[in-house]
């Protein structure tokens, strides 16, 4: 609403054509974590490529005057976005998108902007420290039943950008092409009763293995689970894929599972839990036998945190900086990049951010420095050489392990990096 | 995933048909709230009406047998819907969906009905604490930003469910008839400035109403509160429609803000403030001088608890009631209905579920009874008489009056009401 509505007063006033900066950063991290993971500048970019008004929707808008109507039948960016590349680190006041042109036709970006990176960080910011956790085990995104159905799917792409192995979401694979993967649930083996109306639990195991193969996950809690495990190895031999945990205390559930399954001599079937697992959660069984972990309601909201809090601020009008003065909302006014100095070992250091017009500060040589802003959009139009979803998520790979140990600690704490800004 | 892989395991093993009921229920409230709030029964009846598999689709399920990419070709719910209101209250247990059909179409169902409501119910659940916290104030809705682009609009229709006043979503207006309010941003202050480029507050708010006219709402806080509201009422007059605040410490600019508004004579100006307010800071600020609330981040994200935790369990099937026995996750067996019994005065006492294809039970005569459980689908179709969404919202509030005093407090406790089990 109030997009147009400012949109419709500087039609009148003359200073839509202004030209503009907007940024997208964040004051603080969530929770006093240590970093924040860019995601969704994928699908911002074609949300802006593709932003348009059609004469329905301007037709529900009877507050706009025939000017700024003409202005939004007319819509198309033709600015310029630079920015962090999907999968890059954030910090506090790192300037994570730039969007450059007249006041027009950046105000009217805001809301959609904010709303992709907003959603889509805070799913790979949490999705990242679990992976971390989970120390090189694969976690499987389940969680789509647990948030809106449209926000599951960006959710599977975020969990998958951040590194886990697949979802169970098979929009997320057809629009994204996200690994997809899934077990069973509950439902299957209470289906199965028998002619008396008992439970038959192995009738259940029976059919799952005959239509997906032997390699399947049973799921083996649904009465008991010791009787489960026994009657999973009893239906599919020892070379059952795998067996789900999904309810109770997982460590000790793992440990009796591995080694009843080993003493059936099913020594390859893996084990995977699930059930409201989140980042501690997979810490804590980190010594334990579990092979594969299911996260659900933990990642698709952010583990606490289930908006990255990013803001879009103007930060330049005609080449002048502007910044508000609220108190607690002070901003560095001016349209930026940054880069980030790296110690000979490849550790970060810290990032430093100064005017997007101007070449890199001199910092002395001592350090290496990584350019973190790139061009993203020009005239409109993306750029040719953006990174697909699996180089993004490679990235991401790439960075974490660039942060200082202590950084990827998932106990809370100051931010892992800060942002020095010069000339500004 | 696993929906499509358990129907085609049952197609298979001849337990598709079997006649099925799964129930949507809750084991516990989060963050030990009082009660929930049913909400998106309208657009699950939608998504169910419409639940359709695209031959596009079904070429990138490469998994899929021949049988079972001709049942999903023609698929089509053809079974019963039975559940609580949208706007009914809700508490643990409490039958609110119940879904009858063959167990293949009723199990391809889980992920949309779940994510629906478990979105919308998180959103209208912390929305109604929210108009509580206000008591009779109105709130706006101005949450888009801080949550996925399309869960945006359902958020804002959830809110309004709850009864909140309006929202900042154009689309929830087109969509579902949402009124909509905005206000202005820190964006369009600072876009004004001088020929030298120095902040020109009064040439942004001077525009502003000259387009939205002197009954607009002016934000005040872009750089100093006090001067902000000498230059309003400067430019706008006494009959200045409001302020808006959002930084620093709420009540005491409230009160501030009134003062110098009233000796400046401008006793009927609003005063609105935002700034991350959730039910707790909106009752902290019941005794200030504030007319609106913008609230955002809070609402869209369920404040604290953002998805509703939800889950579909199969309870019957061909007759026989199920249920599983994992630790912790044990639940009732059956297709129930349900029943709040009230007092004379119209207190409610309790919920009683009892089986969905019997009368209602005696519970003495002492007590009213109101039933909860009404049917929304009927042989796949939609019943006639489904609420709007103003009725639906008028009937939130009539409930919300009939809980025990003690079940509207803010603060952590039992559910406000629970539910007893009769013959099941």
């Amino acid at each position: 609403m109030y997009e147009l509505t400012m949109l419709q007063a500087a039609l009148a006033d003359g200073t839509a054509d202004r030209r503009c900066a907007f940024e997208v950063f964040t004051r603080r991290l969530p929770n006093e974590r240590r970093y924040g993971v860019v995601a969704g500048t994928a699908r911002v970019i074609d949300a802006v490529k593709n932003f348009r008004f059609t004469a329905e929707q301007l037709d529900g808008l009877p507050f706009l005057d025939g000017r700024t109507r003409t202005y939004l039948e007319n819509y198309r960016f033709s600015g310029q976005i630079d920015g962090y590349r999907e999968g890059e680190l954030y910090f506090p006041n790192s300037p994570i998108l730039t969007v450059r042109g007249t006041f027009a036709e950046c105000v009217v970006l805001e809301t959609v902007i904010l709303s992709i990176l907003n959603f889509d960080s805070a799913v790979a910011s949490a999705a990242a420290r679990m992976v971390t956790a989970a120390e090189g085990r694969p976690i499987i995104e389940m969680g789509s039943r647990r948030t809106h159905e449209d926000a599951a799917v960006s959710a599977a792409r975020a969990a998958y950008l951040a590194g886990f192995v697949s979802t169970s979401n098979l929009e997320a694979a057809a629009r994204y092409g996200v690994p997809v993967g899934g077990t069973s649930a509950h439902a299957w083996t209470l289906l199965h009763t028998d002619a008396d109306g008992r439970p038959d639990e192995k009738a259940a195991f029976k059919a799952q293995i005959e239509s997906q193969g032997v390699g399947t996950t049973l799921l083996v809690d649904t009465y008991d689970i010791r009787q489960g495990v026994a009657n999973a190895v009893e239906v599919a031999g020892t070379g059952l894929g795998g067996v789900r945990i999904d309810s109770g205390d997982l460590g000790v559930l793992a440990r009796q599972v591995r080694d009843q399954l080993d003493a059936l001599g099913a020594y390859d079937t893996k084990i995977c839990v699930s059930s409201d697992l989140d980042e501690f959660a997979i810490a804590s069984l980190r010594s334990e036998p579990v092979d594969t972990y299911g996260a659900g309601t933990s990642v698709v909201t952010g583990s606490g945190a289930p908006t990255a809090g990013l803001v879009y601020k103007l930060v330049e009008v005609d080449g002048t900086h502007v910044h508000k003065r609220s108190r607690g909302k002070a901003s560095h006014g001016g349209a930026k990049q940054a880069l980030r100095a790296c110690r000979s070992t490849g550790t970060a250091v810290e990032e430093v951010a100064w005017s997007i017009d101007e070449d890199a500060p001199d910092l002395g040589g001592v350090l290496n420095t990584v350019q973190l802003t790139v061009p993203l959009i020009r005239d409109g139009e993306p750029v040719d050489d953006l990174a697909s979803l699996d180089e993004s998520r490679d990235h991401l790979a790439a960075q974490l392990v660039s942060l200082p140990w202590e950084g990827l600690a998932l106990s809370r704490d100051e931010p892992a990096l800060s942002v020095r800004f010069i000339g500004l």
